[in-house]
C-alpha cells in the first residue's frame, strides 16, 4: 500500500495561537469516486492565519481542534472503483470545499454557494495541513507536465481571483481597477489580464506592493492617500486616463476606504465585484450605485470551471503564479510560517507535505526588503 | 394652425415655494423629425415637489426660473416633415427625456446614461406644465384606443417602475420583495407580477399604504419594525415563507433601514435593485453583498422599451393605473395639488394642460381615509 | 411494509410492437438518498409510441426488452436515511433522468446534458409503467394539495414546454410564435403567456388542433398553407399584426417547412427555439439567421429549476393541464392507449398504475369530434 | 480651404465589370455634427469584388452607377460646429454605415439591424473610393498615434471579425474552431485570441491559407477533405484534442459543408456563430443543434464598440493586421487591384486615396508563391 509507513501527520489548531502537530490514521477511501492524495504542498491563506488567531471568522468558530490549510496539491495514490479520470501518480491541484450535489445551488451550478458545503479548515471540517486526504475525483485537477507541484498549491488562490474577476464580466479592451495589491488582488490583475483587460490598476496603502504588482501584472498603479473617495478616485482616474471610469472595479481588499472609491472611480454602467472580506458593514456611497446603474456582484469562493482555468492560465503562460511565492518551508515548521504570513514578511508561503523533503527552506531575502512597509498595512485576512 | 387662441401658460418655479404662472410663446417645431403636443394631463412626481421645497436635487440646481412637470399626455397638434409614425390628433404619452443619441451610451443602447440628456423639469430645462410641448417623435409613444389619456400621464412612473423590474431579472414562479408601498414601490410590485412573480410582498411602515398595495398588487405585505434589518428580514422571509430568502428584493424607498434590510432578505445568488432615491451615503451589509453572492444593480429613469412595455402593461390590463389617481385638477390649481402631495394625502394627483376643461376637480375623500397615516411617513420624494 | 401485497406490474416492449406485462421485483432503496414511489399515474409521450413502433429512436435501439412510460407521478412508500425533504405518503411528479452529478455539465448547471444520463424509457434503461419506482429524492417533486396526481403526470410534458420556452427569452409585452400544436407546442404556448408574451400564434396543419390551441393559450392561430415558407411567415406576420416579425418562435413541431417559416417569422435580433424533435438535416434558411441576427437554441429534455416551475404554473391556474387529458385508462389497457395516441385521437391519455383503480376508463367522445382531422397529420414524435 | 485643388475623383460602377473614373463634386458638411474627411486608404473587400462581377448581393441591386469601396481611412479636413471630439488633421478609421439613430434597432444599441442604413457601396449609396468623404463624427475613429494610415484601412475588417467573434461569448481559456482562413477568419482567429481562446482552429481547403493561418493567429489548422461533415468534425477535434468538441465554432467561410461540420464540431452547449455569407438555404444538421442545445448566432456587420476595441487590439500588438496586406495601389489602378482579389491572389490589397502618393505599387511576390492555390477555392465573397 502506497501510504505504507508514511506519515499522516497533521498541523492541528486547538484553540487561538494554540497549535500542536497530531499522528492522525491515514483516512480511507469512503465512496468509489474518491481519491486519496498524498499532500505535496499547501499554502497559508489569510483565513488560516485568522483561525489561529482568532479561533474564528465571522459565525463559523472553532470549537473543536481542527487541522489547518486548504491551499494544497499534492499526488494521487489510490483510487475509488468507479474514477475513470485520474490513475495513482497523477498530480493534481485539489479543490478543499465538497457540496452536497442535491440542493437547488448545487444542481443550478453555483455549488459554492450549497448550504451543506464541507469546506477544508473552516469549522468543524479539518483542512489539508495534513499526510492524505481524500477527495472526490471531480474535485481533484490533474496538474499538465509543465506545471509543477508547488505551482499546483497556489491554483486555489488563483482559483479565488478567477472567479472574482468573472463577475467583473470583462471584455477585451476594458479598462479595470483593483483595490487592493494582497495575493488576491494581484492575481485578479492577472487574471484580468488575460480577460483582455487594456489596462488594470492596482491600488494600496504600500509603496512595495504596488512596486511588485507593476512587476507582476498591473499596467498602472496608484497609492491610496488620505483623502476623501471622490478624491482618490479622481486620482486613480486621473493617473491611468480612465476616461469616465474604469469599466470594472473589483475590491480585493475588504477594507472601507477602498470600496467607497472603487464605487466613485466605476463609470457610468460598470461593474463593481467584492470580492475581499472585511467588516460586515461600511459605510457605503448607495446613490453612485443607483444613479450610474452600476452592477455590483459578490464572489465567494470558486465554482464550476474556476480551478479548470486557474490551471489553464499557469500552464499558458498568463499568471506566472511562482513569483508570488517567498518561500518554502518543512512540514515541522509550519508555524514558523504562519507567523511570517501574519507578520507581513511574505506574499506567500508554501508549506511542505509531511511526507516532503526540503531543503534550505524559508528564504524572504527578497521579499523582506520589498515589504518592509507592509506591516504597517494591517491588513484584513485574505489581502 | 392648431394653436391658434389656445393658451401656453405655464407653471413656472421661480425659487423655493415660489411658483408662478407664465404665458409663454408657443415652441416651434425645429427638426423634421420633431413633432407638436398640445399636453392634456401631468402628474406630479416627488421630485418636482423636492424642487419646489429646496429647489435642488443634488447637483441639480434651479438657477433660473423652470417649468416644472414631466409626467405627462397630450395630442400630436403638428408633426415635422420627417415624421411618418404620427399624425395630428394622435393621443401619446410623452417619454421626456432627450438623450444626444451620439454618446457611447446612447449608441449602446442605454441612453438613459448619456451625459448629455436634456431632461425635463431639470435644470436647466423646462418642464411639460405647459400648453405646447415639442419633442424627438420617437420619443412619444401612441397610446391604443382603450389607454385613456389620464392613463397616459400615468405612463412615465409606470415606465420607472418598469425600468427597475427589469434590473431585477425576475423570472417567472420567482418572489419579489418590494421595499416601498409610495406609487414607483406600488407599481414595481405589480410590475413584477407581469414578470410572472409567484409572491410579491409589500413593505413600508404605513398600514395604509400597505392596506393599498394588497388591493393594488401585492400577494403579501410586511410592516415594518423598529428592530434590526436581520430581523425585519426574517419576519419578511416567515410572513411570505420564502425559504432561504427572496429571488429579488427591489428598493423603492431610498431609505437606509429598507436597504439594509433588502440585502438580508435577499436569497443566495439573488438579485437587489436601487430603484428609490435617498441619502448619498448609507450603513451597507456589504459581507452579506459579498458572502451570498447577490448581485445588485441601480436603476436611473428609463431607456429602450420601457415606454412602450409600460404602455402594452395598462392596455392588457395588467398594471390598473387609474387606481394610483385621487384626483384632478385644472391647471390654475397646480400649487394646491403640489401641496397635496407633499401632504402626503395622495398617491398620485394629475394636472389639466391649461386649455383642457375638468369639473368638479380633486377628490381625496376615499384616499384621506386611507391614508392619514402617510403624513406620518416623511417620504423620500419619489416614493 | 407499504409494498406488501402490491403488484409490481410492468408494460414492457420486448420488440416494435410486440409488448407484454411482467411482474417484476419490487425495487429496493439502494441510496440513503432515494426514495421508493409508487406509481400512480402514467402519460405517454410521442417517444413512447415511436420506440414501441419502431424499437429505437437515432441511435438509441431497444435491444433488451425494456419497460415503457416516463411521465409520471406517484405517492412515497418509502424513504432512505439521509432523506429530510420527503416522507411516505406525499405525492409527487417523476422527474425520469438521473444525471452523474460530476461531469463539466452537471457541476456547471446543465445536468440534462449529462452523457452517462440514466433516462427513463430510453434504453437500456426501464420507464417508470410499473407498480413501484425508486428515485433520488431531489428528483421527485412533491405536489401542493391543489395539484391532483393525474396533474402531477402532465408535469413531465410541461417540464420540456418550460425547458423550450426559457430558450426563448421571453420578456413581458414580446410577442411568440408556437409552430406545432401538439402536446409540448402547446404547452409552450401556455408557458409563453406565463413569461408575459402579449401576443401567442399557435400554427399548424390541422384546423380542430389549432380550435383547440385558441381555447387553451393561444391569441392567435394560423393554418399552415402549401406555400412557400417566406410567404406563410408573411401569413402569419399580417395575421397577428406583428409588425416586423415576431420577437420569439419556438419551433415545437420538428418539421421541415415550419422551421423554414420560423426562420421567416422571427424579426431582426429575435430568438428561434428548437424544440421539436423531427430529421436530422433539413434545408435550412441560414442567411436569414445570419443576416436578420438571430438567435437560435436547441432544448433538450429538462434541467434545473424547470420541474419546479412546472408545477407552480399549475398551482397557479397559468397552465391548466387538466384540459390536455383525453382519458385514463387502467393498467391492462395500455396497449390500447398506445393505440390511440398512435392513431392521433387524443392529445394526452393516461394510464393509471398497477395498483390504481379506475372506473370507465377511455373517454375520448369531445375529442374525437374535435381532433377527427389529427390522423392526416402523420406528425413527428412528441408533437 | 484644405480641399482647394484636390481631386475627388471617385471609382465608380455603372454595371457589372463597367468601371471608370468621375470627378465629382467635394461633398460638403451638411450637420454640425458631421466632418470632411480625405480618404487616404481604402482596402477591397469581397462584397465590392461581388458588385463588380455580379452588379447584386441579394436584394440588393446596382441601378444607377455607384461609387465602391467601404474599407478606408482618411484625415479629418474640416469639422461642424458641434464636433469636440475630432480636429482638422486627425487621422481616422471611418466607419462607413449610417443607421437612424431613432428606430427601436437604434435605441436599443443595435444600430447594424436598422433597417434604415445608409451603407457605403450597398445601393443606392456611393461608397469610399474617393477624394473625400463626410461623416458623422462619432463613426469616424481617430488612431492612436502607433496605428498608420494603412492599418486604419484595415480597421473595418478588423469589426466584422470583432462583431463576430463577440457573438460566440468566448471565455478564457475556450476553444475555438474558425472556418475559413480567408481576411475575415484570419482576423476572427486573432480575436479569438484576444479573448482569451487557448486554442483557435484554422479550418480551409486550401493549404497555403492554413500555413498562413498558422504564422498569423490559429495554434491548429486543419485541412478540409472531401468527407463527411461529421467525419471532418470527428477530425477536427482529434487534430486539436477538443475533448467533447469545440467550445465555439464560428464560420467565417459562408460554405455548406463548413457549416453543416461546424454543428458538428461544436460540444454541447456551445456556441456556433454564422458570420460567412453564402447560399441562402442550405442542408443543415438541425438536430445536432437541438440536442446539444446549441446557441447559434448570426453575424452582420458591426455596432456599437467593435470599431473601438478593433483599433485598440491593432495598437496593442494583439492583431498583426499588416500581415495581411499584400500591396498598396495607386488610385488609377483600382481596377487591376479588384482583378487581383478576385484572382484569389492576394489578401488584402489597398488603394490608396486619389490625392495619396504611392511608390511602388502592388508587390505579391511573397503571396504568389503562398496563394496560387487559392484560385482553385472558387471563394464566396467576403471570405
Amino acid at each position: 500500500m502506497a501510504t505504507d509507513g508514511k506519515s499522516n501527520l497533521s498541523f492541528v489548531l486547538n484553540k487561538p495561537l494554540d497549535v500542536c502537530f497530531q499522528d492522525k490514521p491515514v483516512p480511507k477511501i469512503n465512496s468509489p469516486h474518491d481519491v486519496l492524495v498524498a499532500v505535496n504542498y499547501t499554502g497559508i491563506c489569510g483565513s488560516d492565519v485568522h483561525y489561529w488567531l482568532h479561533g474564528a471568522i465571522g459565525h463559523f468558530v472553532v470549537k473543536d481542534p481542527m487541522v489547518l490549510g486548504h491551499e494544497s496539491a499534492g499526488t494521487i495514490v489510490a483510487v475509488g472503483d468507479a474514477v475513470k479520470t485520474l490513475s495513482v501518480g497523477d498530480r493534481v491541484a485539489l479543490e478543499p470545499g465538497y457540496p452536497c450535489r442535491r440542493c437547488v445551488h448545487c444542481l443550478s451550478g453555483h455549488y459554492n454557494l450549497c448550504p451543506e458545503m464541507r469546506f477544508a479548515a473552516t469549522p468543524p471540517y479539518d483542512g489539508t495541513l495534513t499526510g492524505f486526504w481524500t477527495a472526490p475525483a471531480d474535485f481533484c485537477y490533474k496538474l499538465p507536465e509543465t506545471v509543477s507541484l508547488q505551482e499546483g498549491a497556489l491554483i486555489e488562490p488563483l482559483a479565488v481571483a478567477v472567479h472574482i474577476t468573472k463577475q467583473a464580466k470583462i471584455q477585451p479592451g476594458q479598462t479595470v481597477v483593483v483595490m487592493g495589491a494582497g495575493p488576491v488582488g494581484l492575481l485578479c490583475a492577472a487574471v484580468a489580464k488575460a480577460y483582455g483587460a487594456s489596462k488594470v490598476v492596482s491600488v494600496d496603502i504600500v509603496p512595495s506592493k504596488l512596486e511588485f504588482a507593476k512587476s507582476f501584472a498591473a499596467t498602472h498603479t496608484y497609492l491610496s492617500q488620505r483623502v476623501s473617495p471622490e478624491e482618490n478616485a479622481r486620482n486613480i482616474i486621473a493617473a491611468a486616463d480612465l476616461g469616465e471610469g474604469a469599466d470594472a472595479v473589483i475590491d480585493a481588499s475588504g477594507a472601507e476606504p477602498s470600496i467607497q472609491a472603487a464605487l466613485h472611480v466605476v463609470r457610468q454602467g460598470g461593474h463593481y465585484v467584492q470580492g475581499g472580506m472585511g467588516k460586515d458593514n461600511i459605510t457605503f456611497p448607495i446613490m453612485a450605485l443607483c444613479i450610474k446603474e452600476v452592477t455590483a456582484s459578490g464572489s465567494f469562493r470558486y465554482g464550476s470551471g474556476d480551478y479548470r482555468l486557474a490551471i489553464q492560465l499557469v500552464e499558458q503562460g498568463k499568471v506566472d503564479v511562482k513569483k508570488l511565492v517567498n518561500g518554502v518551508v518543512p512540514f515541522k515548521n509550519a508555524e514558523e510560517a504562519f507567523k511570517k504570513v501574519k507578520e507581513g514578511e511574505v506574499i506567500k508561503i508554501l508549506i511542505a507535505g509531511p511526507n516532503e523533503e526540503v531543503e534550505g527552506g524559508l528564504d524572504t531575502t527578497v521579499d523582506e526588503k520589498k515589504l518592509k512597509e507592509a506591516k504597517a498595512c494591517g491588513g484584513s485576512g485574505c489581502c
